[in-house]
């Protein structure tokens, strides 16, 4: 007769919303993060019989990250993901694995001004930076399966997503096997548009990290921009290799690029000329290109990105 | 026994989605559409009997954004929406009424740049803006229940939605009524924050709609950012007062402003002190305030807000 | 110089989710509304000064809601409506107007046995049902606009959105107008689908909500599948006539109906024929149906749409 | 200097939502599935030079998905799949490997009956069901990054999402942790809700799916209601090891199961006792518990979960 085991598990608070004010004077700064927590550990008990006594409660994560945006501040998502992690797994000797992934929310400041049109003593509004969500996840602590302790390795991504971006030329789409199912026809010039998400592996826990991601965004941003593009998979290529070039920190970077597709609208029955000026914007089904560029001397992921 | 009529109905295209490119040379220009239309007219007998020859069928209609945006361009919204919504009316005997309703979504350039570092010739590289959404909802043509045919105006209703915007401190909330499920303490410091839905009316159709949009815009921000807040109403009226004042093509602003509500987490347990620094951003419930501002001497709306 | 108004406006607690357990012995009962109140009366001062003290805030809408779960249960969300509608405008004084507005979520039983299959003592588990959400709209008192507190009267709209039906065949499209813009073709069998969005407005405060609402919903339906379609126009006449002739109780349906297009594949570049088998079902653009269907003698609506 | 290489990689058409009617004579039976096609191969030209000659492009996946739902049918999402899958590889050299990933939407009928209450002889109206999603993933071919063409094993998981479930008593939380940051109290009786993500892993592609698939969602179902949980992770394993147990042909399951807090609201301050009566439904944070009941003999799983 078959007998079961327990496989791979963790369990942690979701999505908790947090909103940290900074004061410096009158001039106050904002950072906006929702933060999801998974533990795992000495999970076998609890699973089985419902015993709790290895469970730090989700609910318990959620105040820590409360009282540690008080107690620390909040002076990237990467070193505040690094500093949580490292506390459940080493404040709790039955958590062995700490993942703490967090979206940050970017704000803009609305500029406050005095009388004399100067920058005014007191600033304290903010509209809602659109576009890109900035993404991180840290991994500490022995692997999701691990059973010892030893390892207690942190591993860093950095990343955003949703920053949608269009080139309006410069894209072709030729050369492409044929069967008996392929119909569309080759083209020497379309619209080339995605919603990027991507990721960035650092080598180390030490970069500087409000300096790394605006500059790893650049570099994705200039690499779409500037690549005349055969394929999407190539200006996949680019944008990782791109990012790799540009910052030495970061050994691996993995992309996903749903191609948003434009199609050009047949204007002829109207009697008119469409010269890829009239596109129909498409939602579904869409081309979803995924892939990865990597440094040949990039450290082992190890739980990275799990 | 009871007899039954058709009351009021109207049909047309939803979301039809359009980019236009428009080639200055090599530098590239982009408008990105999604657009409704829904007419109505003479439908009595298509509601009766099924007899479609009163319709024009929502497919033509989407034929004829695109064509359009070949055609005319797309200098703004409020303009191709006005010539979508005349062009029904004025070439079907059997469509009396014609309500355009268009939302924005606005590209920044992904600036190039030629050796020099100066800017290229070559300019086709965008980025998805963030924030909020441009709205523009025109009618044209009867009211929607009107039979006959001789009232053609026109009404231009712009706006926004999802400008996200955030004050963190400047805002009291005070003696409000008791009742007996009363619990909320009163506070003379919080976040208000709120996503604002904004429409304004046009007291005629000859707005410079690309210079007002954004001037109404900045009333906007700046209103909510300036003023020092009582209660999110209070906020409401100085937004919409702010945008007639500064204004004269406008003479009524609709606002809907969510409370999107920061609540601050009690540290207390935890030994730490909370001087609104940090907060937890609750989803649901939240205050929502709708409420309008009116130039006493504003022309009678019609059908613009319907 | 131009002077401003406050025009209409209105206030209160969105989405509040609650969940109300009813035990009869071992067997639980489940209703899950989300409910959201609206106020409006003497709120000049609000919005003109922030001065609060016609304010009943939305914290304590929210808690009413709850206290009144609690104290009333929740036999229907239309009778839970009118309950809450009518206790905050006769027991504020400032308050002449209000309008709830309620989504219920249904759940199934999971149903439980003993150990001879029969059904168990103990009940208490259940499954969200799909499909479409039931809502309710009630209005109680002066209305929005309304200066007085004479006119008490209460409107409750009853009703349903998210009700998805398709039928395979008995829908043709033909005998509509042709413009220069025209080119869709004729067709005499297409799948017709839609999501239901129907409100069906109820002549007096004393229908039989829980007996009501099933029938309504199962009128909708049966026209649905029984009417041979020649526009969905035809149909959405068919299925508020069908309604308003079922139930006495109701003087007035409004219908809004997505054309949720199903295109049937062109298979001949592959060599086979498609017989209206295979279906590309698209997202947007959709046609979108809205119309009403009045009983002859309906009393008036006052603000029951609003 | 560094050295950079292509990383693992795939590409594909997703979300290609095709519906598939089947008519026997009169009576219609319906399928509506949405399907994501992931290949990968030799993709190292196409992404390092653009160079598309090893690419079947997406839109011949999207073609292939319609031709086939004609030619073969759709008898499963999981027989679907793997045909599918096995096409892209077998008739492709450069393609070593697809996975397919489908989601099943489904419809109910709307029984028609004839003058004497008899069922028709025609049938073709269906309302979407509501509830769960069905889900499959097949993979075929050399695992993602294989380099051979030697192991074209399949693999095949079954699933469902967003089958909302809720026990509103038999469900404890005791016995936990306690640190500093710890604040939730302990209780004897809560709401215990979730929506559950399953997947499960078939040992072979020979399983009955359409006799699999309800019972192992039956199991589950059973195994929530009939849990009395002292946690959701003692919940969750009993829901996989009962599908286990149920089900031979099934070797894992994986469960995602969101803990849907349901808060006993304090009602104390209004006079009211709240025995477990009247609960705020939350949406964020929520715990999220995620793990997996494995058979002792399950054969490895490759890139079945990949």
């Amino acid at each position: 007769m078959s007998r079961f085991r327990l496989g791979p598990n963790r369990y942690g608070k979701a999505e908790t919303h947090v909103v940290r004010v900074t004061k410096d004077g009158g001039i106050h700064h904002l950072r906006d993060l929702t933060v999801g927590v998974a533990l795992s550990g000495d999970m076998e008990a609890v699973h089985l019989t419902g015993d709790n006594a290895a469970v730090l409660t989700t609910d318990t994560q959620k105040n820590t990250v409360f009282a540690f945006a008080k107690e620390y501040g909040i002076d990237s998502p990467e070193e505040f993901g690094l500093r949580l992690a490292r506390h459940f797994v080493d404040s709790q000797p039955t958590i062995h694995h700490a993942r703490v992934a967090i979206e940050e929310h970017t704000w803009d400041r609305i500029p406050a001004t005095d009388g004399d049109g100067e920058p005014a003593k007191r600033q304290h509004s903010f509209v809602r930076g659109g576009g890109e969500t900035r993404t991180a996840v840290v991994h500490y602590g022995a692997g999701p399966g691990g059973s010892g302790r030893q390892d207690t390795a942190a591993h860093v991504v950095s990343g955003l997503k949703d920053l949608v971006v269009l080139n309006s030329t410069d894209s072709e789409f030729r050369g492409y096997l044929n069967d008996e199912y392929t119909t569309i026809e080759e083209t020497r010039d379309r619209i080339l548009a995605t919603a990027v998400t991507a990721q960035w592996r650092h080598t180390s826990t030490d970069s500087d990290w409000e300096e790394s991601y605006p500059a790893a965004r650049r570099h994705l941003l200039e690499a779409f921009a500037e690549t005349y593009s055969l394929s999407l998979q190539q200006t996949l290529y680019a944008m990782g290799h791109r990012l790799l070039a540009g910052r030495a920190e970061v050994c691996e970077v993995r992309l996903a690029l749903p191609n948003k597709h434009h199609f050009a609208v047949d204007l002829e029955p109207f009697g008119l000329e469409n010269d890829n000026e009239v596109f129909y914007a498409a939602d579904r089904p869409y081309g979803l290109i995924e892939g990865s560029v990597v440094r040949d001397e990039a450290p082992d992921p190890g739980p990275a990105w799990s």
